[in-house]
């Protein structure tokens, strides 16, 4: 049987959604509103070959909901709303209460809002989301999918930070780690493709793009994460520092008579490929300049780098490695980047096939490379479909 | 011919000094000032089989020089205080001004007095050291070693910081990296032992003390270490957090109400091994407490999964290596950690002799191991005179 399940990510002006026909997985439309709150809101939708545009005032999430919904009817995406039986709504911080996705009721909603000092600027937009639609649908399923979920199978010894543990006890301070979603799909995907139990092969997945992240998976399970008390911390990202030692916030903030709010300002928006470069935090422009320009082509090694690192610390940590999982962006799309992070580790049972790298592979290791290396695309929409699919009320 | 060569660590309130006769690198007699300012400082000399130790007022540093070479000269360790011919200091932060020890002039001084900034807490009283000597033996030759030298060798990419890029410009942030003196001498020491130029060897050196820092070295060269702009980065260690995700900071200065500098002392002094413990920043109670207190325990585990974590990244950033090395406290003293740090690593070519191990070799591990596991006690007072006999006036 055919059931229709929508896919939200709500940001502080935005509402992204795709609608899915599982459990066929198929993809019956997506789109996209933008500029909530202005008069001059751009609302897409793509569904079959087509592609609709429209710009219009939208003051808030309720309507944004609303508009999103009547579309549906009246282009015949769903006949009538009773269709949808499912709501899924990517949450970005589910904090240690949901290790897994959970049914949204009151008391997920009480959590949802208990976690926003953590992520401020994501979890009440998440929440506005889920609101406007408990009151458009009042009788669809409804989940909420945390980024964070899938990183609670870390050891206490690898989230704990060595700072006072009260810092944990009192403001739970710790490693949650992010794109989680986007790390199982692919570690789930691989396991499908190379036709193996998920528990039986140790990961290392890279999701790289504006944002990025690494990810120990062991058996299935996340056992490590660069990602770590925010979603700053890690690798090198577009406009974010990921890690660096943190005395150089005491010491800019003596020298340059910063606010901390600004230095983290500074650290989130200002720094990454951005900051290096100076020139962009886009990583197809750095791609492109770097040839001609030192420090795009620095901001280009750095990045690289820094994934190195932490696929060498996970190699450490996971013991044996079957494959090694590129994704996002940068990751499913830059053949270049692939090749910078994985050469020269022969020594360590990684040989990369140049011609597979660039003809677009899902396999892309060479046959004596005793880890696989895989081109997987992520699928975050897909896997809250199949969260709402498969979360029952605890 | 020999020549009497004397080694100085200067302190806040300390004066650590060791005299060797050189070539033979004979330890002639060591000793250390204490409590200088204080009407009860402590001197503690001690040479051939006997120890001394004596408690009088010294009033600053140039008191302390004055009475330590006095008492040379007085227990007949020197016949006078003209045989002394060299003076090497250490000095914190040579900046990018000093790739290797350099002779003490004017020029020498302005410059390690600019670098101030960098190093607030030591290269300022490094300086009242070197004046100190350069008044009591005017005639001797005197060389900084700069405990950031070793690795001036790092490329651009492995030293700047992912934030905007004026910042290295104006200020000099950028990975500086300590400890040097340390990983320098148990690399040379380790070519010296398995007779192998060390243009030829590719090595991973983990200095763990109270102070740790893991340092990656190809063909003799430092290409990255774990310490950054400041000694708070890195691997966690007795006080000092190591990494941690900087926006850590302003989450806890809103919360705490805590001012930068507040917070600063808290990563440097209430962190690491005691702030997660709870009991002691000292590495043998943390060992004995870990059985019975699960917090030590935990402190434990956590020390060890940082080093493994670099050692990951460097078996990754050289590719190949063929030795891992352990010295300072911790690293020469304790099997367990090495024995914790080389587990489960089989797949990446290094396997332990747990006998060799325990028994006090230096080399630990076991014949099939691709990688070699030594010991090497640290030293860095000898390094220093070597370095005395060795630098010439550029």
């Amino acid at each position: 049987m055919e059931h229709k399940i929508i896919a939200i990510n709500a940001g502080s002006s935005s509402l992204k959604f795709q609608l899915f026909s599982m459990p066929a997985e198929v993809s019956v439309c997506q789109g996209l509103i933008e500029r909530i709150g202005l008069d001059d809101a751009v609302f897409t939708l793509k569904f079959r070959e087509q592609k609709i545009s429209q710009t219009l005032p939208v003051t808030n999430h309720q309507q944004a909901v609303d508009l999103l919904l009547s579309s549906l009817v009246q282009h015949g995406v769903v006949t009538s709303l009773q269709e949808i039986e499912g709501v899924g709504h990517r949450v970005a911080h589910g904090g240690e209460f949901f290790p897994d996705s959970a049914i949204i009721d009151e008391n997920t909603i009480t959590r949802i809002a208990q976690l926003n000092d953590l992520a401020p600027l994501h979890n009440p937009v998440n929440l506005t989301g889920i609101k406007a639609f408990r009151t458009a649908l009042p009788d669809a399923k409804a989940v909420a999918v945390f980024d964070t979920s899938f990183h609670q199978t870390m050891a206490k010894m690898d989230y704990i930070y060595p700072i006072p543990y009260s810092y944990y006890e009192k403001y739970g301070i710790r490693r949650y780690g992010f794109h989680g979603t986007s790390h199982k799909y692919v570690a789930h995907r691989y396991a499908e493709l190379v036709d193996t139990p998920i528990e039986q092969l140790n990961l290392i997945t890279c999701h790289l793009g504006n944002g990025s992240s690494i990810c120990a998976i062991e058996g299935g399970k996340s056992i490590h994460t660069s990602m770590g008390f925010t979603p700053l911390a890690g690798v090198m990202m577009g406009t974010r520092c990921g890690d660096i030692d943190p005395s150089i916030l005491p010491f800019l903030a003596d020298k340059e008579h910063q606010t901390v709010e600004a230095l983290n300002q500074m650290m989130n928006s200002q720094s990454g490929l951005l900051g290096v470069s100076g020139l962009s935090h886009d990583f197809r422009d750095i791609l492109a300049a770097a040839p001609q320009n030192e420090r795009a082509q620095l901001a280009l090694d750095m990045f690289v780098e820094r994934i190195r690192a932490y696929v060498g610390q996970y190699l450490v940590k996971l013991g044996k490695v079957d494959a090694i999982i590129f994704t996002g962006g940068i990751g499913e799309n830059s053949a270049d980047v692939r090749e910078k992070v994985c050469r020269n580790l022969e020594m360590l049972g990684i040989s990369i096939c140049d011609e597979e790298n660039h003809s677009g592979s899902t396999i892309f290791s060479a046959s004596r490379s005793s880890i696989a290396l895989a081109v997987i695309p992520t699928n975050e929409e897909l896997m809250i479909a199949q969260d709402v699919m498969r979360v029952e009320k605890r």
